[in-house]
């Protein structure tokens, strides 16, 4: 089955709201097996919103329409899908009647416009509202499905669990559900990772692969179309293995809400190790992201934030004049910034960050220039040199997650001896 | 003019990101008084994106094509067009040597697919993308301007204001010329913010007020419609005049680019004043927010990041016994943060943050109170009990939003006298 959504109201062409309600209902579908292949936006206009329901009608089984159910004057997606569909509109006088309470409760005068909102379309099956006044409409032609929400999203979701699911479910083929699994890698760009996997991702049918590209990173979702659970989860598993082969040394965790500093601070407390931080170009942002993990402070008491010379001295007690000597862009300085931070602040590891944010070059280095340091009790500090471009903003996100991979991987060494 | 956005993009189909470029690109049209009358999204499909190009074409003048210009396979916007306009596919010399300059700096190897960012339409203009690595391309049709952006928000974005406003002024028609002024207010709700200038919103034709609430600040865009720059800036500045009556006691700052820290550290810079943090919930959020802002080392050399109890009288030497007396979400712990930080760095002024971020209480006080002190040099500190609501991120992000506020009115205050 074949949908589309259409969301109607100018606001949304005036860049007022977003249409949120369209990234819903395509996961929602996505879920179900129903393929969305298109999303449009009308303005609150009667001629180009049927235009739109008349492009529709060529592409496409189902027909979603959202917004545009409401008291004014200018919701005016029932009458034009009605006027479309040859149907009268009709006064639904259940829904009349719950509008007329609602609105008395409230001491208010009932209008003209409000009873607008139980108008239904003859012929079509009446979808409750379990958030607000306007009720939606379900209408089955002879080619097409016509579902009309209301825009509100509160509104609209509650409506499409509890009345449109149970619809589509009963018009929907059987076999057709979707089971997804999230692999996220770091370390390894978008266009790199398509071509270790080309030959996976060019002849996929089910499951498929889709990559994404995220700041700083790259996620791949991995979907089976099937009837049974247990076999999604085969096919999944069978395809993961395969891609695992190929660029598991860049994968770090699985699932749409995970992070990189969430696997990182799981790891930590796992192994209940301690960590701080002395921060020179990333002035705190590298311990701010630890700080926004709930339940962080089992591995994380506080650090140092050392973006100038004199606070590098004066906080981290290191030597002036070996700072003149090696820079402060130096191998030298970040691990010593590690390995201070970690000593005063009695921590199983400490992170450090030194290098030239941009947009202006530091000690003759080019911005982009980041060396990250790593202590570790009872060892001989380490200490990488990376080359980020482009901008300020860009350099400091690039350092941090480089920050939590390099730690995130001298944990997972450490606690596998 | 009459544009319509076309998204290109799977992704958006599956519900796995929202469609926020159609947003953004609305809202700035609306601003430069082009009309736009529809959106679309379709899928990384060769003929259905052909399809919904034909369509555009019957009913808008302005094309605009958002998404599939990057690197892999089902990145086609580039290919499809050409091939709709009958015309090939270049590589941009320029463009190529800067992208494989960008991945060998990242010592990747560049691949096939890299190249394919480089990329334009014959005849066609190219749009320089300052944010990452795929040119987008303006093409002037005998009927119709197509303007091809990418898809990620920061790099269409960036292109939109530096390549593509120039080219729709050139060719607007005269007469319709827009001009702004945002006004950007802190401290106060946006429904407090429309209540405080309902008749003055209710009555706008020319200039028009149109509110817009940001996370933690509103601006308010002031638009007058009118072929003079000379006679705009009259209307707008008598408007602003009447807003400023009511709401001047929020207001911080013009300007879309413009923001609480920037405006901070412009401050600071302007009276040569130094200043340091100790942060306990924000752990470093302060001082990184700092970080972002180019040139901040005049003012900012470093502070502290003291999470714990323990890190407190550690780093800050606050004492051990007093804090349980107290406790660590207090008035007392804030302004002792504030003072030694200013002291121990030895700058003129301080900010401190202490309090509950969430989800969790602590020391019996509910997730949201944060105390945030100041402390100035010859003064003695002071500290200000806020309750914010709502999850973690929005408990951290407020307390910075308004520590930034505190520093800039004490700022302000003491360079007056």
């Amino acid at each position: 089955m074949k949908a589309e959504i259409i969301a109607v109201g100018t606001e949304i062409l005036l860049g007022q709201i977003v249409n949120t309600n369209a990234t819903y209902l395509s996961q929602e579908l996505a879920n179900l097996g129903v393929d969305v292949y298109y999303h449009s936006v009308v303005g609150d206009n009667a001629q180009r919103l049927d235009e739109v329901l008349t492009e529709a009608e060529k592409r496409s089984e189902i027909i979603f329409l959202c917004g545009g159910l409401g008291p004014t004057e200018d919701d005016l997606t029932k009458q034009v899908t009605a006027k479309h569909l040859g149907e009268e509109l009709v006064m639904d006088e259940l829904a009349l009647t719950e509008i007329i309470q609602h609105i008395e409760r409230l001491g208010r005068k009932v209008t003209e416009n409000n009873k607008r909102q139980a108008l239904t379309i003859q012929n079509g099956k009446i979808l409750a509202n379990h958030n607000g006044l306007a009720i939606g409409t379900y209408y089955q032609g002879p080619n097409h499905h016509y579902i009309l929400l209301p825009g509100p999203p509160s509104e609209m979701k509650v409506m499409f669990q509890t009345e449109v699911i149970p619809i589509l479910q009963q018009n929907l083929p059987k076999q057709e559900q979707l089971f997804s699994r999230v692999l996220r890698f770091f370390g390894i760009g978008e266009s790199q990772l398509v071509t270790e996997l080309a030959d996976l991702i060019d002849h996929q049918t089910n499951p498929t692969i889709a990559p994404y590209a995220k700041m700083n990173e790259v996620t791949l979702r991995l979907t089976a179309k099937i009837d049974r659970n247990e076999q999604a989860q085969k096919m999944l598993d069978d395809l993961e293995a395969r891609v695992q082969q190929r660029v598991g040394a860049y994968f770090y965790g699985y699932g749409d809400d995970n992070s990189l500093v969430d696997e990182t601070v799981k790891l930590l407390k796992a192994h209940k190790k301690t960590v701080t931080s002395a921060e020179s170009l990333t002035a705190g942002m590298f311990q701010s992201t630890l700080g926004n993990v709930s339940g962080v402070s089992e591995v994380f008491a506080g650090g140092f934030v050392t973006y100038s010379k004199e606070a590098k001295v004066k906080l981290l007690n290191l030597s002036e004049e070996e700072l003149r000597k090696h820079g402060v862009v130096s191998e030298y300085c970040a691990k010593q910034m590690a390995e201070q931070a970690r000593s005063i602040l009695d921590t199983d590891y400490a992170v450090s960050f030194t290098g030239v944010a941009g947009p202006n070059m530091l000690e003759d280095q080019e911005a982009g220039t980041v060396w990250i340091g790593v202590a570790a009790r009872g060892e001989e500090p380490s200490a990488s040199c990376f080359k980020f471009s482009r901008n300020r903003q860009a350099v400091r996100n690039a350092a941090i997650m480089n920050g939590l991979s390099l730690l995130r991987k001298k944990v997972q060494a450490d606690t596998k001896r």
